[in-house]
């Protein structure tokens, strides 16, 4: 029995949006965003601080900052960083216990590695069509920054944030148990190919 | 319009089980051992010759012993196994122009890359499960060496062929439209999962 999906994404691919029609398609609930506030409400901090460092390593030309403030400015024992993924894990795995769920990012699908009931599901695109959903719909993010290079870095701070935090590596066909290529097959069809995947699955 | 299908294995997976049941289901033809037959015929190699090298770097322990060998029995200024991989290559594109047709490992998602109607699947799995279905099938073959070694070699000598010849890396999920885990969701579905997928891409 599939009860739990997890998202994990390259950035641009509309793995997001995949996520989000494959929750409406079967009705499950949807965890993005909702993660940020519950994770504020268990540990206390604030949601714009989650938001900002609750999957994405510090940006690239700071990382070894931010990785020294996160070991300098803990509570306790317990770095700031550690706080956020100590959270973020417990909500994590009370949603899944749950079930009928779709989380994206976070390291979901390793957090919930010892459960046999959790689908893991990456998508990822080629290099042109993540350019052009990214231009599509935030043309202004990201300053005078070539968007190869947001690419790039977005996807790099969450390749960070993952294997710092797992003994696996980001993007690893071995994780996942369904890779998908929505540029070549479409967010339509990547989130129908994995709802009849769980229709059948459960039976 | 998908009108060739590659499909990429870890030793063990049922890969080519998988392969062979897209074909039947699809009413296409399946290639596997039959490259080896119509690669013998363009290259004037032996078929044995081809089987044994055709889709693998020499055993771990001799891999320099077999790359100077190729190196130095070669016809003009062609290596033997350049040899092979070119007969190999030329028999690939021609299936590929003629369509409907499943192509197992061999490179083929590389050599076939120019193409907008090959569609490249990557099939998977779990230790316990590749143990198991290697241990049912071909209990006697690999002497006395441990089941775990032979998954490894296995993979191991595919792994260093696929990446010597293309500029790829092979198991990294990008270079599959599909990767799907076999123990998780079993040989006959990963094969209707693939099915489904050209299916309605073809409309």
């Amino acid at each position: 029995m599939i009860r739990v999906i997890t998202v994990s994404r390259e950035f641009g691919s509309g793995g997001r949006s995949t996520a989000k029609l494959i929750a409406d398609k079967l009705g499950w609930k949807f965890y993005n965003k909702e993660l940020v506030e519950a994770a504020a409400v268990e540990s206390g901090l604030s949601e714009r601080f989650i938001e900002e460092n609750g999957e994405y390593a510090g940006a690239t030309t700071s990382l070894l900052f931010n990785l020294s403030l996160g070991a300098s400015i803990g509570n306790g024992s317990v770095p700031m960083y550690d706080k956020i993924f100590i959270a973020q894990s417990n909500v994590i795995r009370k949603i899944a216990e749950e079930g009928n769920c779709v989380i994206v990012g976070r390291c979901a699908d390793y957090i919930l590695r010892e459960r046999d009931d959790v689908l893991n599901i990456f998508i990822h695109s080629d290099i042109e069509s993540r350019k052009k959903r990214i231009l599509d719909r935030y043309p202004n993010e990201g300053g005078k920054k070539p968007i190869e290079k947001r690419l790039a870095d977005k996807d790099k701070r969450r390749r960070v944030y993952y294997n710092n935090y797992t003994d696996q590596n980001w993007g690893d066909v071995a994780n996942y148990h369904l890779a998908l290529d929505s540029g070549k097959l479409g967010v339509e069809r990547c989130a129908e190919i994995v709802v009849d995947v769980v229709k059948t699955y459960n039976g």
